[in-house]
């Protein structure tokens, strides 16, 4: 038996989202029900609501960056409580028999891991994300909120977050590196402070000065132009590691030339379009360019524990569920600093 | 008081060698004195010698595949002694004193290593290569040929084989790792013999299938051809590490297809021209994409004390000096199986 819950969905490709009812499943073996708090604004929610990434399935309900509260377990939950502080991330299930899932990298499942929303899960149904007041989850790929985030500031850690402290993480930011981010903004901007956090020398990379402050303020060391040609000069053989948030089509052999011998540029947004550069930016300097997309199970707990810890949550503007077509056209247009964040009670309105 | 020797030289881009006489330099306090017995033919020398990669210094001798015997020391030397059988490969000196230099990454030296041919030494005079009879190389820069290894089949080590010997061990080719080699020439043929006594399990990428039987007895265990769609949709996901020996345009997302998770696609050779991919071909599995050139001093010596404990050499075809612009045009055509080596004594004729 299923239960009829509130959310907002978007009923057709680049219609307007609108209140309406969605049904969740009825708790199996290992479920939790989450009763959601918050649920962050991804721009990929938007880029699938619109369905600009191919064939996308209406109606959908967005929404990968969620926090909440435990209402409900399943018989043969042990992992989580009634009261519990949780979030949920990009996926809510994958095959766990491959190689990618036993090593604990579940966003890499070979058989396809099941998106949070706009997929369809294992048994034929399609999942609906956090722009909702409940959602029902496996109990192994639900996450612990520690205690000394506040809901709404965790509930973009589990994309954009998580989407950021991998690459940092694998290629080993820490004290005596020096890590660049290009694009401050809703990846960027927590990127800054999990990097500075893991003791690193930031620089922000961005086409102006326009957020210079905020990116001294948030945690970096050093904040350039990159629309200055001079940039390119004086950081020569600079960083260690430089991960690109940004899903524009970059001079990659310029960004290439800043980095040191062995190291890496990691992009973690990509444009539609191939992208171009010379192999011998690479060969120069035994450099490398790679790909990362968000975390593991394992590795996203290891995140929020890593953000508690550091009292680091987003920077977020909280909005009500009947502004989230506005907050999308704002976030299109890069005017938001950093994070739209849903107050989910106000669907309970 | 510098010493005429008998070299093969190119007068002029495009120009054939020809024999002629050129000066080699007094032995300083730390120069050792080689005289040359062998020297491998590499692409490069061409590409050169006839002017295809920028504005090039003529006369021309060509050669740092470069293998003899110590016949004089400088008062300073303490590591070679006259009759030691020695090497000298791409570069005869650096500065030093940079963080590559002092970590023994001679080659990405930030000052300019000097290379050991169609280049400018620190003191401003040009350097020559080894289709010579006579080299002096400062002894930091020479290598130590162990017993076990023919002197002919030592020498194209000093380029091929460190260009694959140095990505293998820097990407941990060995038991338990999948890893194919792409073009089976001069680079390609010695990538299979090292990664096989490395103990990887080998696979060939080739266009056709028509050196299949050189592939598997030179140690691979996998032979395909690239030209074979199919080979793409068979071998997707198997690699931990793909060497890319080729200068030519690859489709890099197919290529990229066939990595594991955490696999890399290194390339040890470029195209003039741009290449283009599609950066989500990296995001996907944590994919990299790396360049890699020759290697240090240390690693070089590490290689050749590897290749002579696995009992490794190049396959080689010896000509006389004679024969080198006829040797050149059968590298250009791909008609060679793998190596043309110069027998110096020749020279001496």
């Amino acid at each position: 038996m299923t239960t009829s819950v509130t959310a907002y969905a978007a009923p057709a490709p680049k219609a307007p989202l609108e209140k309406t009812t969605i049904e969740r499943r009825a708790l199996r073996e290992h479920d939790v029900l989450i009763e959601i708090a918050y649920a962050g604004i991804c721009h990929s929610d938007i880029h699938q609501a619109r369905e600009e990434w191919g064939t996308a399935l209406f109606p959908m309900v967005p929404g990968h960056e969620i926090a909440g509260v435990v209402a409900e377990v399943g018989p043969g939950v042990t992992r989580y409580a009634v009261g519990d502080r949780v979030g949920v991330g990009c996926f809510v299930d994958s095959c766990r028999e491959c190689e990618n899932c036993l090593a604990g990298e579940e966003q890499f499942c070979l058989k396809g891991e099941v998106q949070t929303y706009n997929a369809t899960a294992y048994d034929g149904s399609p999942t609906y994300g956090g722009y909702s007041t409940h959602i029902v989850v496996d109990e192994n790929y639900v996450l612990r909120i520690p205690e000394g985030i506040s809901l709404d500031i965790a509930a973009p850690l589990l994309c954009a977050g998580i989407t950021l402290y991998s690459p940092l993480a694998h290629w080993n930011a820490g004290p005596g590196k020096n890590v660049a981010i290009i694009g401050l903004g809703g990846l960027g901007h927590m990127g800054v402070k999990i990097a500075h956090a893991m003791g690193a020398e930031v620089t922000v990379l961005s086409q102006t000065l326009r957020k210079k402050d905020d990116g001294l303020r948030l945690g970096a060391d050093h904040f350039y132009a990159t629309g200055d040609e001079a940039t390119f000069t004086e950081l020569a053989g600079t960083f260690d590691l430089i991960v690109n948030t940004t899903s524009a089509n970059l001079p990659l052999d310029g960004y290439l030339s800043l980095l040191k011998r062995d190291g890496t540029l990691v992009h973690v947004g990509a444009p539609e379009n191939l992208s171009a550069f010379n192999q011998f930016s690479l060969i120069g300097a035994r450099k490398t360019m790679a790909g990362s997309k968000i975390g593991g199970i394992r590795q996203t707990q290891e995140m929020l524990d890593f953000c508690a810890e550091h009292g680091l949550g987003a920077e977020i503007e909280l909005i009500n569920g009947e502004q989230i077509n506005e907050a999308y056209d704002r976030v299109v247009s890069s005017d938001v600093r950093y994070r739209f964040v849903i107050d989910i009670a106000s669907l309970k309105a």
